[in-house]
């Protein structure tokens, strides 16, 4: 193979830097799921195609990556299908199994499939890669990172109260201050396009309401009108066009607009109460906030709407979202388990850090002190001193080959190793080590208990 | 879907517990391989199909998992291949990627790939998911991880005895006491065959050799004289089948048989080598063992080869091994880059820590309170005392529900949550805490400063 090898489009390889500041972020939001109570799960990566085909819609199914069974897969192939060689048809007769697609499915499927062994209520983490045959974009790829929380088996508010917490608590830890957590309910959303006669048009009217921060009230209210939506409902959304101050006052105007609906005022109270809750226990760094224009999933959700944006000063879309189902396990057939999560968005968490400059400089662990190598007998001496700070919890290691010292200094430095030691005839006679400070040049004399506590 | 759902076979769902379990193996190791200097890199889980295909014997490509490509894949499919219904040779035409079957592969395309932004030697580690469409049974799965660590870029002996003393390291932390390192050199066995007259039957001799332990010195012979080596051959052998006692013993056996063998010799010269810096070094509880009979994928080793056997009281194939290579990146054009490397086999580890019970109690990361909830007013009073727990990095959370108290203890005791914390109306007017012990059945009353003290 003489052409130089690559990997597939939208994946990416991750070097050390990358891959310990990725490890930053997933063992701080690890660490948050399980100061929370949250206990970690893991499904295989790939599920019977049956589980996964039929759950994310048509464009869903498209892509899902499909497995090709073993063996000689063309002999259990759709006779008819292989015939018109029609692809689509073709699929389920010589692929049984998919990569997983999210989290979310294979987790209703591990409930159903486990149910007798949960106690319930579940609280769940999970932090896996998945798997999409989307366009590779900036910032969109065909392998990545989801971390979600869920809990099932419980409809308590208390739930919504904790999540909003929970954001909170991750972003802080990540020194993401400034973030805004974004909430809405389904019930208000319900209730609105009840009351303006809609409620057969829901998602239409979410679908342009959900724009109304792109393009402008004008445009949504075209788009509601083209959708079918009568000018005199249009005209009662008018109060929502200029919702805006606190968050109480926003309930305020909703109270008015959705007076005559049951769903709608159910929705408020929802929203009053963990409002309310979060008032009261208050937020290190995050903000909440009512946003009516909030629908992400909504085919989905039934109740809270959740979505993270990044502090202000960045450009990203959403961190974060998750929201309330109440039906999460019915596709496999176990009714009436009612659900709530979060998930976070590992990638655009990254970006944002890394634009702001908030990875931890120590986040790297690299190794701390190189030792040079001038030959067998000096590097075994070396290699009795290393072995005690590795004991110690000191990273450490020897310049594999006695070659030109040079050349072993350039090492350290690129690495950017901050500490080098030398051991020559000298240094075993008098059993000491001579430690050089890379960053200022300095140099030291040190016996090895000397050493480590310098280091260290 | 009125059929309870599953997994496909060879694959596993994880619990909690069992999460809990592979992460302290993973973290004991990650901690290992980065106090010796080993920096982690991740690869994508699939690759271009040409990167896999062809490196893993025809067995190999067998098992590779391929994944169908998306969209109307049969517009390209060879048309050949697609008359003649054969899908061997219609596969590589309806699909471009396919699921890594190792780590080393992908570990060589990345080393070539990144070439120019790599400092050399460049000790790597990687702790990834691998795909075999292998038969699934006990103890072997379609998907499981495999922990890397290689060194490339260098040929000192110094990193094999690195490598030593990192398996030492990694099995004490484990507490896995008692393991054998055996080490053997494909020099050796190339010497061996060469002195016997038979250096163009070294597989059929290693193979033979290395059935030594399970069927004995006489069925060996016979092995051997039927692939044709001589009965003279055979009969120059005779020491190695009573090689025994330490390994400077066997060293010295060695060098009586090896004598007319330069390549025989370099390898006995680095045996002796590596096991004098062990002897001065010393290991804290595993054995290091010369085994002139170990061949592990002699086609692909060039010096040393390890392999590591789990405690003698458990039955258990080799929990880890490896070796030194000398042409990784070749297959990827790059020539000239010497390697050597070590894997732990995550599976059969943790089988062998459970069978001894060694699993430290700790390890599953239960959450330490559980707040009973009887209402709405005391939910908020206990998420007050919540949220300070949990600053001060105490896993603590509310029961969601006003449930009965029964149901809400008996949560309690299935989960093993070792503290519970009653709040009602008398402890709200008190600012206190009921705080029960499940293990003992003792309870407190406590201020919120005492209640964080008797937990931590």
């Amino acid at each position: 193979m003489a052409q130089k090898p690559s990997i597939p489009k939208g994946t990416r390889d991750f070097n050390p830097e990358q891959v310990a500041k990725r490890n930053y972020i997933f063992d701080t939001i690890r660490g948050a799921f399980e100061t929370y109570g949250f206990q970690p799960i893991e499904t295989p990566s790939f599920e019977n195609s049956d589980t996964l085909m039929g759950k994310y819609g048509e464009e869903g199914d498209r892509l899902i990556f499909k497995i090709l069974n073993s063996g000689d897969y063309l002999a259990k192939a759709n006779e008819k299908a292989y015939s018109e060689k029609d692809s689509n048809k073709l699929t389920s007769s010589i692929s049984e199994k998919a990569l997983r697609y999210d989290l979310t499915v294979p987790f209703a499927r591990y409930v159903v499939q486990h149910q007798n062994e949960i106690e319930f209520p579940f609280k769940r983490y999970q932090i896996q890669p998945v798997w999409r045959a989307d366009r590779p974009q900036k910032g969109r790829f065909r392998e990545f990172f989801q971390c979600d929380a869920d809990v099932v088996g419980s409809k308590s508010l208390w739930q919504e109260v904790e999540f909003i917490q929970l954001y909170d608590a991750v972003f802080t830890a990540l020194k993401l201050g400034g973030i805004t957590i974004k909430i809405n309910n389904r019930k208000i959303l319900s209730g609105i396009a009840e009351v303006i006669g809609a409620s057969d048009k829901l998602i239409d009217f979410t679908v342009a309401l959900d724009k109304l921060d792109k393009i402008g009230e004008e445009k949504v209210k075209e788009e509601m009108l083209g959708k079918g939506i009568s000018e005199e409902g249009i005209s009662k959304l008018q109060p929502l066009f200029t919702l805006s101050g606190s968050f109480e006052s926003q309930i305020h105007s909703l109270e008015s607009i959705l007076n005559a609906s049951e769903e709608g005022k159910k929705g408020i109270e929802e929203l009053a109460f963990i409002n309310k809750a979060i008032k009261e226990l208050g937020l290190q760094t995050a903000a909440l906030q009512l946003d009516v224009t909030l629908a992400r999933g909504l085919n989905y959700y039934t109740g809270a709407i959740f979505e993270v944006s990044a502090p202000e000063k960045v450009k990203m879309g959403s961190i974060g979202g998750g929201g309330r189902y109440d039906d999460l396990t019915g596709i496999f057939g176990m009714k009436n388990i009612s659900g709530v999560g979060i998930s976070f968005g590992l990638d655009r968490i990254y970006l944002v850090i890394e634009e702001l400059g908030l990875f931890p400089e120590t986040v790297t662990k690299n190794i701390e002190v190189l030792f040079i190598n001038f030959g067998d007998d000096e590097a075994l001496f070396s290699l009795k001193a290393i072995k005690q700070l590795r004991l110690q919890g000191i990273n450490a290691e020897l310049y594999p080959d006695a070659a030109k010292m040079k050349k072993q200094m350039n090492h350290a430095n690129k690495r950017e190793i901050p500490f080098v030691v030398l051991v020559g005839d000298e240094e075993m006679k008098s059993n000491t080590f001579t430690l050089k400070n890379m960053n200022s040049g300095e140099q030291f004399k040190l016996s090895l208990q000397e050493l480590i506590n310098h280091i260290k």
